[in-house]
């Protein structure tokens, strides 16, 4: 079988479109749309200023004639993660994923991950901004 | 009633010895103590470094005499990063919890949190060193 070629490869500010497309179509997936509120500016702004908040790898994909498209690409950023991650001293990858979504959660097991909230019961909160202001004073 | 005099400030590199000691004391309140695996000098390179990957607040206590010790810190903590990360331009505050310690989930509920596992179905999923190192092919 003919296999897609993938490159993974650090994100450049100009990718930032391009990735506010995929979060976008993975909040959808997510039934969470109403949750996406970040712009292409604050993506810019966050990843690529003088102290990131975040750092991000873009997998290029160019597909086989034939081959469906995805294959694969999941455990390769992962590992590409893994990767970076032991680079700049990392000792840990965490990963959060909704309970309905048993491909990405049969995923990350394979791949050695131990699912926190089953084994241990940590659950995640959040305050949202508006919580933050009144937390602050502000 | 007298007030215990609560001073938060920012850690510095000398506070780690102690920040540890904490971290030991939480971990072993969590029935956690086999996962803490940081020793003191890479709590100061990765806080004090010229990327730093955390960023730590500390709550300084006088007591009033015949006051229980620890009241209100929780809160008044949890308040600072709020303020502060808001400075810094963050726009949500993530906390995670054991589902056993109904003390703090009370606690952060109170103060405006809400329950994304509880909620949403989020999952928290972790790769140990070890996992990561394999994925990487190291």
């Amino acid at each position: 079988m003919a296999m897609a070629s993938v490159r993974i490869r650090q994100a450049e500010e100009g990718d930032c479109g391009n990735i506010l497309k995929l979060i976008r179509e993975l909040a959808e997936y997510e039934k969470l749309s109403d949750q996406v509120k970040i712009s292409e500016e604050a993506l810019r702004a966050d990843g690529f200023g003088e102290n990131p908040f975040y750092c991000c790898l873009v997998a290029e994909l160019l597909p086989a004639p034939g081959e469906p498209q995805g294959q694969g690409i999941g455990s390769k950023i992962i590992k590409k993660v893994a990767e970076v991650g032991l680079e700049r001293g990392c000792s840990q990858l965490r990963l959060t994923v909704l309970d309905w979504n048993k491909g990405a959660m049969d995923l990350y097991k394979a791949l050695g991950a131990r699912d926190l909230t089953e084994a241990e019961g940590w659950h995640s909160f959040r305050f949202e901004e508006e919580a933050m202001r009144e937390l602050a004073g502000k």
